[in-house]
């Protein structure tokens, strides 16, 4: 069964080689996949937005781990939740929240049950003493009711409203990926059925005319306006960066008008 | 069988888990390996030359999957080059075309089969959409032949050319790696059996004379002069960067002359 | 069987994907970890660190294979450690030599025998030639007296001491993780028995009284001193990089003293 790891832990230290030590010792049969380590420190936000428009395209039954953890050895739980396809594993502070909008869990789970977990544990490294035993076990075929209680409510991360209001719709930047590319919370969908033929996008100081079907499409350097991969818009420069060429950063508003 | 991933994503966004994902739910037994995500955006030949000097390392019948792709997209076509050894996915933009100078490939075929798609294709991101599930499909036994049908041509990068002139040869740094060593184009076989018995090496305002059997050879932070794991003269500093002391990049003229 | 890597090789290069490529051709159903490829260039000290503290947390009969390696192709040997849980593979310039306080190596093997290197060897990276082709073969099951002879003396690195005097501990930085974490060498069990209630600790302009149950237990960006998951004194900024708000670097002293 494959487990899939998304932290904040970056590339500098052994952190997440550790979690995969822990797995293997558990289940040597597990294959784990790294999502991503590069979340900014503490941006719980960002894995949430990462783990909401990844764990889609992986198999059934995946165990998807997520470890943004500023709180660890606080109060906030260790929770698991039940999908129609997949598990999610992490700590109840909204980084498993966003893929909760359409669907609901189908069951969570407080981790409570200290037999799965790797003992003592820490006060700061839960990704190692509970989250990746955790998932191992889970690998391997134990029951969830196992691991801990059933609970009703967990935390959760807004999801920045998009305005529609007559010819246009306002969103805003949400993540801005290793390419500098401006993402924002404005799905396709939102610009269907509104009439729209063309659009100017404006964010920062940028405006772009229409969608582009690739970033190819305008000249090097210049912004283009596209439907990204996850079906979002998107502002990029052809060949560069945008969020460096036009100065802009998570949560500049984003404004699309019919013209 | 057993899938690499060369891609210019960095490490910030799941963008390369996701492709990890697509592989795992058409064949769960594959295995893959990152050879590096760390190419420099849209840098072409960077990815170019990191093939050439890396795909001969791995087991025969490995796919190769390069995903340096600023056309993403656009017309470019995407293409599977057979080789003798092992199979080539990429765009068709000279990512793949440095591995084609002493051999040919046997086959290139232009992925036109939208049947082996992930759909629909998304505008910006065909390492999920085409070359993930295609090399997935092909290290599950489909026939190159299944994806689309048979081209003779491809687009070519430029090797920059070796000048030998008398006692001297002419090169050019191509490559800069992590530890910021110079690696040239010159390889071994330029130098031998041209007389050469101690060589001066100039490069940016450096000067080293012979060539050293190790980094150590020399003090640290001092320049010198190998021959590196790529068969390439490459000038180094001893535990330091020479690409940071002597302020050299790509491009920057290799002089090598009989002394 | 499972192979670790640690390396100084960064994210940028495929060195590291071409020692699983050799490793591949060798033991395809060898399971390759990551352990880190982040230490920084020569960090000999931080890689024995990572080393010490991150082996024991792996299955038994683990590979670990240790590759920061300033000295490659100079006399430095290669050299293969057999402990009584796992197997350490580096070069004798210390990187291996911290795991060996409490216990001994059962058998040290100079890698000699050139039978399983990669041939010819290069100049410059060993971690192709010599040290993951002997990973593989030993997880292929190759004995371990075939790869060389018996050697029973290694270079040892310093660890920095821990000095105790009346009712204060005096201890230094030791490492400094990715979240700017300040990573002491005083463990856990140096403050206990000493009849301390309460501490404090100093370190650079830092005064930290107390240790916390987690980091959270303070106000953002204050400082924190916390038992870490290695079981080592650490002393933090909530959601913050001690490193870089208080400009704390590796080697500065560390007091801790009862109040």
């Amino acid at each position: 069964m494959l487990i899939t790891l998304t932290t904040d832990f970056g590339h500098k230290d052994p952190f997440v080689g550790i979690m995969k030590g822990v797995i293997a010792r558990i289940n040597p049969r597990a294959t784990v996949v790294d999502l991503t380590h590069g979340i900014p420190p503490q941006d719980v936000f960002g894995a949430a937005m990462v783990l909401r428009h990844a764990a889609g395209y992986f198999p059934r039954e995946t165990v998807h781990v997520a470890v943004v953890d500023p709180g660890v050895g606080s109060a906030r739980r260790p929770l698991l939740f039940e999908g129609d396809e997949a598990y999610f594993i992490g700590p109840d502070n909204g980084v498993l929240s966003l893929l909760w909008e359409r669907q609901q869990p189908k069951r969570i789970i407080h981790l409570s049950n200290r037999t799965y977990y790797y003992l003592p544990t820490s006060a700061t490294f839960h990704g190692r003493d509970i989250f990746a035993p955790i998932a191992a076990y889970l690998s391997l075929g134990i029951a969830p009711m196992a691991f801990g209680e059933r609970v009703h409510h967990f935390v959760r991360m807004e999801w920045p409203d998009v305005i529609r209001s007559g010819r246009s719709v306002t969103g805003e930047i949400v993540y801005i990926d290793g390419f500098g590319n401006l993402v924002s919370n404005i799905r396709e969908q939102d610009l269907l059925g509104l009439g729209f033929e063309v659009i100017s996008t404006a964010v920062g100081g940028i405006t772009t005319r229409g969608l582009a079907p690739n970033y190819a499409a305008v000249e090097e350097g210049h912004p283009v306006t596209v439907i990204n991969s996850w079906g979002l818009l998107e502002v990029a420069a052809n060949k560069g960066s945008a969020a460096r060429l036009f100065r802009v950063g998570i949560g500049e508003k984003v404004y699309v008008s019919a013209i």
